[in-house]
């Protein structure tokens, strides 16, 4: 359903007569770039068909252009942009990966660049530049004119990760004693307005922050009605400092699609809106997802495999230190295992149950970290129940790996020994899979990165001894 | 920082002279609700204070009032909506997690849940509804006037994760020919209009779609300009049975904030707004974790020991069987750990390498999978690079886990026996990791529930068979 809605979209989208969309279908029913597209418009660069490419570029959405250019080969990526010149859209470059835009903001001249910069939001500037070497930024902004080039530098001062570093400095700010009238003839003889608002703000003559009037409300009012009686008075507002994650949170839990940004003086310096935060819940999903899965989060998918093979070596190198961790345990138990080889056969299952129900406690308390659902104020509670969920567990599987043990080596008590060792290990990992996310965010670690080595290897040891050890007792080996 | 303006707007929340907010600080500095907040307020419901009561649920934020509500006992929060009656706003009953929500509506009386119901937006209601068995669902929905019974239940037919099933059908709709000021009119003129919205559609007499103008564009025009001369041409619109996946990836592509919703005959029914897909976008982050970590995706942190330990048994059943698998290979090998006990100890490692670099492949896999950035336009180039990095990484840690194996037990054949088996395990891991989440996408199945168990037992399996394989060769051992 949702294919045909795309291909029918995907035709709409140069809706002018005798458009070259009309004629070139741009995806396929899965929603992919049709390859044909691509090569049509590969050929058109290679013999410099300016305008047909303008035309391509002007009529596609920036998000469009930029999977277009992801689909293209490197070099012909550089050639686009400079036979299309100043009717190239630069926020397309912010659609494509890290690497592949600041190669081609590397390639291209630096005038072209900043003719680019020039007519873009500030957010969207400061998001283009920031991946680039400060030579390469400098080289940039220089060409730029003084007030966008004061007020991207401005925004590059803020921390990664800050409000300040999210927001765009273009918004709309009046006084609050103009009545709707004033404010919509404003609106009205204003040319350069943002791109795209959501409301507008009633600043004091410091630009002291007064209040947020959404458009909608602006609608709904009479014109002599003043704004200060609009100002919805318990509305949101960011500091510059704030976290994007805490501001993504707040979005998310007020239902907000902009927010005013205020310096450390209460002046209304930006706003952030909805677009940004979405891509901020994205890259956080992203993050934890990737981080539990032993992956760094700057991976992306056109890396070449140097770079991610030495990406991804480091996390394995820590498995490994564990792993051998894990079996020198088995080493201290050679003798047993020489005597009984079906504890060897056997003890791989009791640490694989406790990691595999370690990781599904750990998972539940990643993710509630990050949306602080888990907090100080139920954390015991949280923790007593995954201890019950383990102990549960463990009960209803020692009972099954036991049966299953002694019906395959015939060996009667090698279902007690291993139950015991599957419960044991199962609360283990139950109390390591809440309790290690909760230590590593309470000393400020990302418990989604670093919890996954410390909770199976908790399992691992404590499967290993416990099994073995249980075993040496029972049977009374040495 | 994000907690300092958390307080202050925590504070701020109330701002009315003598509010109850002003004395009773809700929130601690982690953002969390302070305990001895919610300890007044459960006095407060003990006591019957309504006036107090009606106060604070008036001045709260429905997210806020959600947090409140999960954080009281359970026979309180019904009370709470008793006593406060129709100064509660329903929607706060969205905030929650699903099982409280539906114990709390399954208390109280279904003229009170009515009475609230129709106070909502529908996409509210439905979400309040959507949850309810059928029975409980009908008695509501019988209380409520017509045209409102008709717009729920016609929404409840559609499949769930539709955008039929998250639209909202409150918008407002005017005719193209309009101007804008004659739309500006409407809208002071019109008492009931949506609570919130973005952008305003044109549609011809039949409520076909003829396009979008944002609250924006209307702003900037003069009040003569035809609508028609502001329609975005190449707005995108959803279909009524589009899975809301889909919806949410045009929203983050197009950064849109609302999209109009068509039925099969390009009639406009309904609008989806961006809070909407912030919580798909949420929820389907916190799926695909969960999924990877192997819990189901219904998990709530309110849930009881039986609940979660019954969701969590099956997956861990899986687990035992595949353990059993891996295990039955290292069975076939009984004689040769006998023989050298150093293979038994050793073995774990393998197969843990191995799954560890499985899993760091599935996780790149699944996510580029759900984000569409892998598909079959590049499949063979990322399973080619896939396989790649397998063997360069293989190739790394077979060096060093060959060696370290030498070290350990003084067997020199060891490390070379070692070091093919890691080779091995971690090309298959890796071509595991990335076409089984490939397979199972095209099959319709979900990649993120059902990769990891069949990667990891690839790599159980084929890191002791070639351990052991290879040792047995190797060694001449029988």
């Amino acid at each position: 359903m949702a294919e045909n809605i795309d291909v029918a979209q995907a035709a709409e989208a140069g809706p002018g007569q005798g458009s070259v969309l009309d004629h070139l279908l741009m995806r396929d029913e899965e929603g992919q770039l049709r390859r044909e597209f691509v090569e049509e418009i590969a050929r058109a660069i290679h013999a410099a068909d300016r305008p047909l490419l303008c035309e391509v570029v002007a009529e596609l959405h920036e998000a469009d252009l930029g999977d277009l250019i992801a689909a293209l080969e490197p070099e012909d990526r550089v050639t686009l942009v400079e036979i299309t010149g100043t009717d190239f859209d630069f926020s397309a470059l912010n659609e494509v990966d890290d690497a592949v835009r600041e190669e081609i903001l590397e390639e291209l001249e630096p005038e072209t660049v900043a003719e680019g910069v020039r007519e873009l939001e500030s957010d969207d500037a400061v998001q283009l530049l920031q991946g680039l070497d400060e030579e390469d930024q400098e080289e940039i902004l220089e060409k730029l004119p003084p007030p966008e080039r004061v007020a991207i530098e401005r925004v590059l001062l803020y921390p990664e990760n800050s409000a300040g570093r999210r927001m765009q400095t273009e918004f709309i700010a009046v006084p609050p004693d103009w009545t709707v009238g004033q404010a919509i003839d404003y609106m009205r003889d204003t040319p350069d307005l943002p791109d795209r608002f959501y409301e507008i703000y009633a600043v004091d003559s410091e630009q002291h922050w007064q209040g947020a009037v959404s458009l909608d409300t602006l609608l709904r009012a009479r014109r002599p009605v003043p704004l200060v009686d609009l100002i919805e008075e318990d509305r949101r507002r960011v500091s510059v400092l704030d976290d994007q994650e805490e501001v993504a949170r707040m979005f998310g839990k007020y239902n907000l699609v902009a927010a005013p940004v205020v310096d450390t003086t209460n002046r209304l310096v930006g706003v952030i809106t909805i677009d940004d935060v979405v891509d901020v819940i994205e890259e956080e999903a992203d993050e934890d997802l990737k981080a539990l899965g032993g992956v760094t989060s700057d991976e992306e998918l056109s890396d070449n495999v140097w770079t991610i093979a030495r990406g991804r070596f480091n996390w394995l190198l820590v498995n490994l230190a564990t792993a051998f961790l894990a079996s020198s345990v088995l080493g201290l138990f050679e003798g047993q295992l020489e005597k009984m080889v079906a504890l060897a056969v056997l003890a791989p299952i009791v640490a694989s149950q406790g990691g595999n129900a370690a990781t599904q406690t750990m998972t539940v308390a990643v993710r509630a970290l990050a949306t602080r659902e888990l907090g100080s104020n139920n954390a015991f509670r949280v923790v007593m129940r995954e201890a019950m969920v383990g102990l549960v567990n463990g009960l209803a599987f020692a009972v099954i790996t036991g049966v299953a043990a002694v019906a395959w080596f015939k060996i009667p008590g090698l279902g007690v020994v291993i139950g015991l060792a599957i419960i044991c290990n199962l609360v283990a990992g139950a109390l390591g899979g809440i309790l290690i996310p909760m230590v590593l965010e309470r000393v400020r670690a990302d418990p989604a990165v670093a919890s996954g080595t410390f909770v199976t290897t908790i399992t691992d040891v404590v499967g290993f001894f416990s099994f073995l050890g249980i075993a040496t007792l029972w049977f009374g080996l040495k």
